[in-house]
């Protein structure tokens, strides 16, 4: 969301005691009456933007329409419970009819409901002479854990991430794992203080985790997991591999922060079933900083001013 | 939602003990660990089609998003507890830059938030090279009371509707106030059987309840309450004031079964502050049937022929 809008609407909106958590984390916490607190995300992908329907199987864009939720669920350490699926369906698709079209989106996602135990509640679909459009929201609950929230980071942790990072756009931004059972395993266990996952990039992000809790880091570059996909487009795009994992956007993996027992356990133990890597650490301040050239100031756009 | 796709997904989805109601009435209702019911609707409308961006006040717009789903949680009984807002905004939209668009879009709900204490939980914002579209999806919750339902009209009851029907094109589709406040007052007083709110017109709508109930209903056409909207359409469109109140869509007024005692009370107490109107009665059987032309059976797409 941009911006202005999102300081327009926290200007209009921060003042309901039912909104416990709101704009500026990756979901809504709800709270009512004497209900347990309630996590909701909704995230809207289209033709064009966020993947080229003509190149690409309809199942898997409808897979990552609901993934990306999952995703946002997962940087909540919340467990997925339900999501609704609203559907904007060109008349004439690049292939087959609108409905076959239609019910491959919802084969895409029904695998990925059924790994998390999801259900699809509803939904609203319609056609039009636009292009294809798919907005999904998700619900899920933290459970008796507290919530990860972005502003939780903390002077003295240490920054992991989940995965590699970098070229997400060759294959894996429709073909990842949301790290929902991973987040789960950090909020239920207590290992994490801050979490999100990763969708515009390490630097633009981890930018935004830090604006949230008002703490600097200090990122060891050499130590950021580079992917395979970040390696094969840096032969072509004159970047380096390492420019790519810090910039591309689309990882779905999760940014988070843990006390330093806490990482050490995680880096070395494979508690997640997942790989995970130090990247840094937290300190007092503002900004992002490279330690190994000389404390150099990092923009979070990802550029590397030397 | 296209029947067929409606079909098909009942068949994949129709065994999760999670989604006490699904697909086929207004809204989900989902049920969760040992957490209450929680009531669920989304609905998406697209320039072109439920609007004319070009045409009419972006507030206004903003306002029929979140109003059309206010109406669906009404719907079943339901009062309102947040909502999310997923935009998809035309990068050069008639008027205006896409900000402002957003802004005004906003405008135009916060208020009716505030009518209905639905707070907006969050959102999605993007923009396009398509038209604008608008997907939100409304959370609600029944409380003690148990909702109301497309499925509980039975033989005997007396049928009912709010308000005035037909000619919403001309205004009211925009408007409208979603009938919140009646149907809680329905659902806590236990005053309705079935209900459902008319948003592709009467006889289709009730078509739909008569079939998830497997009952079946005498309309007594010259006591539906026909608009003005709708008598002024028909000086042009070649229909009649009443074929307009039996057909057009969007009225987002209730349609809802009763007992007859508390029919009679209905309508002539005004209890919920709003015009109700007796339309007809049900009956075992199948089919809509218009008692003043000899028992002719009206087709669903609001034809009579006669």
């Amino acid at each position: 969301m941009e911006p202005e809008l999102i300081q327009h609407l926290r200007n209009s909106l921060a003042s309901s005691p039912r909104l416990r958590i709101g704009l500026g984390d990756d979901a809504a916490i709800l709270h009512w009456h004497d209900r347990e607190d309630l996590v909701v995300t909704t995230d809207l992908i289209s033709d064009e933007i966020d993947f080229l329907l003509a190149e690409v199987d309809p199942r898997r864009v409808g897979r990552k329409a609901l993934a990306v939720n999952l995703s946002d669920l997962a940087a909540m350490g919340a467990e997925p419970i339900a999501a609704v699926v609203s559907l904007l369906l060109p008349k004439r698709p690049p292939q087959g009819t609108t409905l076959e079209l239609a019910t491959k989106l919802y084969e895409g996602m029904l695998p990925l409901c059924e790994q998390f135990d999801c259900v699809v509640a509803g939904g609203d679909t319609n056609s039009w002479s636009g292009p294809l459009a798919i907005s999904v929201t998700a619900f899920g609950s933290c459970g008796a854990a507290p919530p990860l929230l972005r502003s939780a980071a903390k002077p003295g942790d240490v920054l992991l991430v989940t995965g590699q990072l970098g070229g997400s756009i060759v294959g894996h931004h429709f073909d990842f794992t949301p790290r929902v059972n991973e987040a789960r395993k950090l909020a239920v266990e207590g290992l994490a203080h801050a979490a999100m996952d990763i969708s515009d990039g390490l630097l633009l992000d981890l930018s935004r985790m830090l604006k949230e809790s008002a703490v600097s880091a200090v990122v060891d570059l050499p130590a950021v997991p580079v992917s395979p996909a970040a390696a094969k487009l840096a032969e072509s795009s004159g970047k380096t591999p390492l420019q790519h994992a810090l910039s591309d956007g689309e990882d779905f993996e999760l940014l988070f922060t843990a006390s330093p027992e806490a990482a050490a356990k995680l880096a070395s133990e494979g508690l997640l079933g997942t790989s995970v890597t130090v990247i840094g650490t937290l300190v007092a301040g503002e900004g992002i900083w490279a330690d190994h050239v000389g404390g150099k100031r990092l923009e979070p756009q990802g550029f590397l001013h030397q």
